[in-house]
Order: C-alpha cells, then structure tokens, then sequence
C-alpha cells in the first residue's frame, strides 16, 4: 500500500515505529504491534505499527514515522513510501519457548540478542523475554550463552596484551570508591587495566559520576584504547560506550518493576568484562544488614555462581566476600568522594583508613593474580606503590590524558549549604546504615549535583561525645537541604548506643 | 516544576504519557516510566514519564502532552503546568508478587484490575501481569476473583427478569453461526437471551461481523437494554459496550506472542457473561484435527474449569464438546453466513442441515436450562418454533430493533468475482480443514469485504464425481481473488479419497 509521510517528531530510542490509519489497518489487516515493511528506493526498514484510532493524529492515506525512520530512510513530509505487512521476529518464537518453561539453544539466545540489539522487539515482547527469564531461571550454560551474545553484538576493545584486569563490585555500600585507587595502583605496577564504570542509578555516586568531577569519562572506545595503551589503565563511563548493548535496553524494561533476575544480572555484568577483553577479574561482594546482599548464604551462593560462569568464560576470577554494614570512605557524593580519593593517593592525613585499608587489600591480591606479587605479598606492593607516591603520579597520567586538570582535593568545590548533625548522647556509633545515608545524600542532590552529600565523621564503633559532629550534609539548593534533614528526623538507621 | 506545554499529537489508547527533557528529568532524579503528576490549577492527571533525549523533540522547560492529557486537563499549547513526581501504582507491588509465585488476595486482584482499567498501566507492567499469570496459572480462587473483577469495573446490563440465558463457543470452526439461530428461538419461546458477540480476530466472521449484514450491532448498554426488553434479545457488537473493559487491554499485550493464559481466558470470557447478569449459559467446545482444541482429553479439562468457575460466579453451565473438524454451514464470511441463518429460520430448501440441527440440539438444552421443556423435549420445542415460523418473525423483530431492514436471503449481495473449485477425481469427501478454509476466504476478503468468503457444496463424507463443484470463492477484488487462489493450490486441507 502506498502512503504519504507524515513527521510524528517522536524519537522512541527503541524499536521503530510507525503510526498508520485504523482504516487502512482493517484493509491490509494489521493489527497493533504488527511488523511491517517501509521501502523507499532502494531502502528499507522494518517497523512496529501503531494504529490511529482517528482521522486526527493519521488520516487516511498517511503514515506517521518517527524520527529515526524519517532520518535512516532519508525521508520528507509529503514522500510517498510503500507498506508491505512483514512477518514477527523470530526470537519471538524463542522467547515464547522461554515463557513455557523450556531451555534455550545457542542459536536461540544469539537471534533474541541480535533482536534485542538491533531493536526489532518492542517494550511487550522484551518484557516477555525479561519476565520468562526471571520465571525459569537460566541455567549455567544458558547464561554463559547470554553473556557471549551480549558481549559479541557489541563493540570489543581489542589490545594485544596479557594479562588484562578488571574490577567489580555488586554495589550497595555507600562511598567505597575503591577503584579510583586500585587503578592507578595496579596500573603503577605495569599491570592493563582498563576499568569502565557506570553512574549511579539508586545510589548517591557511581564511579563514573565521582571520576567526572577530575577528567572526562565519556570516550569513544578509539580513545578509550589509546588511553590505556599510553597509561596501562582508565577509568571511563561504560555508557558512552558501545560494550553488550542489549544490556542497557533490557535495564529499561526491569525497572518499572524492579525486577533482577538473577542469570541476567550475571550475564550483563560479565559481558562488559568480556568486552574489555579481561582475562582476570577480581569481584567484591559486600554483605550484612543494609547492603544488596544481606546474608551470608545469599553472599555465598552469588559468588558460587560468578565462580562458576567465569570458569565457562576462561576469565580467572576471584571473589571476595566483604563488610557492607556501613559506609567505605568518608565522602558520599561525587566530589566528596573525589577528594577522599585524591587525599589518599596523596598521604595526606585526611586519608580515610577503612577505604585505604580496603583498597590497598583488593589491589594487593589483583597484583597476585597477575603474577606482580607472590601470594601474600600483593598488599606490601600496594601499599609501596600508594605511598611512594606512583600511585598518584600514574592518576594524574590518567586525568591528564582523560582531559581533566589537576587540582588539590582541598579545592574540590562542594555544596556552599551544609547542616551538621551531631550527637544527642556521649557513647559508640552502632550503626550507619547505607540505605539511609544513601537516600539523605540523594534527597540533599547527589550525584546531580556534584558536590552535594555527606561527610562522615564517625564510623561503627567509633567513641562520640554528646554534641560532636557524626556528619555533615552538603547541598546547593535550601528546598534540598531542608528535604534532607527532614528525612534524617523520619529515617533511623544512624545510631548511638 | 513550571514547565510549559507542547502538544506531541499522539493518542496513546492506553496509559496517559507525557514527554520531558533529559535535563529537566535529570533536575528532578526522573526516569523512563517514572510516575508523575501534571497539575493545571484544580485539576490533576497522572502521566506516565518519556525523557528525550535531544533538544529537538522536547527542549527544556518544556513537556510534550498526549491527546488525552491535553484534553482532560484542557490545555492549550504554550499554558503553563506543574509537574510533581509520585509514587508507582500499588499494583505494581502485587504484580511482582505474583511473578515471584505467591498466590494473590482479593485486594490485590481488585486493584491490578482497576488499574489496568483505568489506564494505570504501561505496556511493559501490564506485560508483565500477563507472563506471571501465564508462568504461574492462576488457581480457582484466582480465577474466580479476577473474573468478579473484571465484571464489577465496567457496565453491567441490569434486568429485573430470571432466567437470563446466554451461551459461548469457544471458536475454531468456520461458519457454525449458531448464535444467530439459537438467540430468536430461545427468545420466540419467552426466554432473555441479550446476547453481546465479537468480531473476528482471526477467523473469516465473527458472530458480530455476520449479523451487522442484517442490522447495527453497535449500540449503548441503555439502548441494549431497550432492545432486550422489548424482544427478550438482541445480538449486538460486545466490543461497543463497556462490559468487563479490562479484557481487550489484556488482549493488546497478548496479541505478540499469541500468549492465552488459560485462567485468564475463561476470567475473560466469564466476566462477559457476569456482566450481562446470566444466569444460565450454554458452552459449546469443538474439538478435532483443525479446531482449536485439538483432542478429547484438551477439551475435558477445559470443559472441567468452566464448570468450576460458573459454579463460583453461581452461574448455571452446561459444557457440550462437539464435533470441530470441519465448518458448519454452507457460507463462510459475513454475508454467506447471514444468509444461510436466513434460509434456516425461512425453512428454505436451501436450509444447511448441519447449522440447522447442530443449533436446534444447542436451544434445544437451553429451553431446558430454562425451564421452558422436560428434559429431552428441548429439541422438539425448538424445532417447532423454527419450523412454525415464529423463530423467523422474532429475528425480524430483533433485526427492526437493531435498526436493520428485512431482506430476503436471495438478495444479500455477494462479491461480484468468484472461482469455482471442482473436483479432479470422483469419490469421497475426506477433509475440510477448518484452518485452510478460514485462511482462504480471509485472504479473499472476509470479513472487511462482506460479500467476500466461501461457499461448501460438499461436507466430510458426501460423494462427489469428478469436475462437479466442491467451492466456490467470493470476492470484490480481482487481486484478493487471484491470492486466494494461489493460496489454494499451495495449502493441503481439502482431500478426496
């Protein structure tokens, strides 16, 4: 059927869709959620149809594009184009077979990546796929399946050397920017590490937000390749980045419900290692109450399996099971975080223990696997690098070549508002707990606004007196500020005992 | 935040969308899918969120309004509103449950259903409600509750009469437009019988599709009832109704993966019946090669769970499993079935006899249902209101109701090219594959074309010699005709032996 082009001016950032009129629907029988080819010339592109149940929005004879079809076809108001009904996806066929409870072949999962990458699904049908994951449990061999296609319909960075580390952590536990330490320490050492991260998502800073406040973290893989090789190591935003696409766009439809089906998860996390091409990997776990992981079994059994889908990916991996009960470092939010960092790498006496400490354990032991260090001796190697100060030399290498300027982390601007809280009663810090610090530094405009948050004076354990400073909340905005400390009163989860 | 209005000139037909810059997303901590609420001096609606990510489509401080927004709020491009996030609906929480395999309440079910009927839902988390009700079949408390459900959140059809009759097939079968038969015999023996059907969805007619040949089908519940007072019937469009509205919001997201969750289904089909207060229903299963369900022991336990959900909902059933294998009739598409019902209730010689018994057994049990014949004396009773002549005049009542005219059965116009299909060789008739046929007269023009469709001079087991007519294929266009054809000679279905 031939149709004139009608501008939507919608971008949908998934798959392609196109809007046709409900009569012209009923002469060609389409449906909603019907494929169907759009020619032009020589071109074409497979779209998913929305039909107009009025004449206003479609009329007849039109056909409404979005811009990504306008623009790949190369098409104005008032073209005419051909539409021609086009069979369904065949991962469909697959995810339908999922959703019944039946294992997946290799073929299977590559085709429904493929789809996944190339946006051939709408939102429904990568729900299906999504929920029928999350229903029947993929098994090893289906998950380290995924994790290949993920990582293969993706970019790769490719660098001729071995080994080549990497880091990760499962998350939960506020401030723990240990990476911004383990890399340059383990990149002083000779050793390739090339660390992509993501920014926050539920927490008050992601690496990549706390990196951003020293150098720029959005690269081409181009440059990503070329800061490593001059540096041995970066540390950049993985969403610049094209690395296992499919994941990101499965995130999108996990959200509204919070769903993280556990097989996915893995999947995803081990295909950006993948991407980066990493032969070894070091994975910390932090568990206890108020982290992702809350019990030991859970703890146990999460690194059984990352164990167990490495062994299949031929990356050696370690994993490590830690402290999340409380926050790691003083700082929370990105520039507090950054100057944390900065004052450690420079032996400055700001320097937070508990994530110098940390870090220097979880450098220490890539620094064994990579054969830096013999067993045991990786942490003296850490610590000698840390503070002989080529630690910070090999950080401000990497700025440098991130484009960044290097400044004192006493300079670092943080948020000209602040409200301290101070102890009601002299006695021991009981708890800090990280949900509740998250959500006062998120409510106070971390990571949005850089150098908002909090600054910790006191860890679990720690002796205060009645009237001394616990922490300290930063903020631009009065409205934010005020919306913290009136969360703070709500929330428990800082206590003195 | 003040944001000023742009009219995006899209209708959703689903949840209330709005679209804002990434910037002002970012401002707020908004994500895709995020809730919030559009507020215009005393009136508020609740949008789900999109962000745009360039400029071009929503700049900053501005929001891009769907349809419905812009309508319900009345707002005009370039007013001014506030934009407050919120909370997701409750539902969302009980959906998830459901995912993880826990049974659900009758709150829980009651609030998922308002709030997929109100539009409370994206297309992703009604999704997933489907594939956690598909993963995880509802049980018969369920069922039952979702069923109540779904009736209470939309019209009802009340009147003061007992019994009120209704029946059901569940479909697979061309022709068998027993409905059209059934309804004014019932009726002309003093038995309500308001009767709502649908239009196809995959077959050459529906119920719907045949009888708007004769009248108007699409009426106002008010009006309906009028109808149904009046005549003791009427058979109308179910989809112009408000009855059990959640239903084809279910259907939507169904309709990619050709999911049917099965308690699902039979909650669909009998909060419909719910909806029109029946108290009495008669439900037809064809089962064999070709039919939708395809063996005997399928049909049993789908017969079985109508059963146990009528006798919750204090529904009286009768669940009949007839013979599926072929069509019933002659005609098949819109116009081919009308005026075989006509030629029946005339007493025509042109009468197909296989509609005609096969529906005069079905009012047959339903005049004993009611009350109206001893047990076995139904069949009788029917046959003679056919026979006498008052089945016919009841219809032209309902038709006159119905808006219609009264036409003889000669004069329905058919599609003015057709294409006889004879025999090669002489014998037996050994299959009329019901999936074939209905492939065939869709291709030709069915149910779009009214006139469009087949008609069956042989059935199974009638001898034909060879180069007599077995079909004859009707329709408008010369290019449908010419791929039914095609189609035809490609397709096995219909054999000699």
């Amino acid at each position: 059927m031939k149709l004139q082009v009608k501008d939507m001016e919608i971008e949908t950032g998934g798959p392609l869709v196109a809007t046709i009129n409900k009569n012209d629907a009923e002469k060609m029988d389409l449906h909603p959620l019907d494929r169907a080819k759009i020619i032009k010339g020589k071109k074409i592109e497979t779209v998913v149809l929305n039909i107009s149940e009025t004449g206003a929005i479609v009329p007849e004879g039109k056909i409404g594009l979005c811009e990504e079809v306008m623009n790949s076809l190369k098409l104005k108001v008032g073209d005419h184009i051909r539409l021609v009904p086009t069979k369904k996806p065949l991962s469909l066929e697959y995810i339908k077979k999922k959703l019944d409870g039946f294992r997946l072949s290799k073929k299977e999962i590559d085709q429904i990546v493929w789809d996944i990458v190339h946006n051939k699904l709408s939102d429904i049908e990568l729900t299906y796929f999504v929920a029928a994951c999350y229903s029947h449990e993929l098994d090893i061999r289906e998950t380290t399946l995924l994790t290949k296609a993920m990582s293969r319909f993706g970019d790769i960075l490719r660098i001729k050397r071995y080994p080549i580390l990497d880091k990760h952590c499962v998350g939960g536990v506020c401030g723990n920017r240990t990476t911004m330490l383990i890399v340059p320490i383990v990149a002083a050492c000779g050793v390739t590490i090339p660390k992509t991260s993501s920014r926050s998502i539920t927490s008050p800073a992601g690496t990549a937000d706390t990196m951003e406040v020293l150098a720029n973290v959005s690269f081409s893989i181009k440059k990503m390749k070329k800061i490593v090789e001059r540096t041995n190591a970066c540390i950049v935003w993985g969403g610049a980045l094209n690395l296992a696409p499919a994941d990101d766009k499965i995130i999108r439809v996990e959200r509204p419900l919070a769903i993280d089906a556990k097989s996915q998860l893995l999947a995803s996390v081990m295909a950006k290692k993948a991407s980066v091409s990493a032969t070894h990997l070091l994975v910390d776990i932090p568990a206890g109450k108020g982290s992702k992981i809350g019990s030991m079994k859970k703890a146990l059994s999460l690194k059984k399996d990352f164990e167990d889908l490495a062994k299949n990916l031929g990356i050696k991996i370690k994993v490590i099971i830690t402290d999340g009960r409380e926050p790691i470092g003083n700082g929370i939010g990105p520039a507090l975080e950054a100057r944390d960092v900065l004052w450690t790498l420079r032996n400055d006496k700001m320097t937070p223990l508990d994530l110098k400490r940390k870090s220097l354990m979880m450098a220490g032991l890539m620094l064994e696997m990579a054969g830096k260090a013999a067993k045991g001796g990786g942490y003296y190697l850490a610590k000698k690098t840390l503070e002989s100060g080529k630690a910070y030399k090999k950080m401000v290498e990497i700025i440098k070549m991130q484009e960044g300027k290097i400044i004192k982390p006493e300079n670092i601007p943080l948020g000209q508002l602040s409200w301290d809280v101070r102890a009601k009663k002299t006695g021991i810090i009981k708890e800090i707990n990280n949900i509740t610090i998250a959500r006062i530094a998120r409510v106070a405009g971390a990571p949005q606004d850089k150098g908002a948050g909090i600054y910790l004076y006191k860890h679990i354990g720690d002796k205060v007196k009645k009237g001394e400073k616990v922490f300290t909340i930063y903020a631009y905005h009065k409205s934010k500020l005020d919306y913290a400390k009136e969360l703070f009163r709500k929330l428990d989860g800082v206590c003195i005992g």
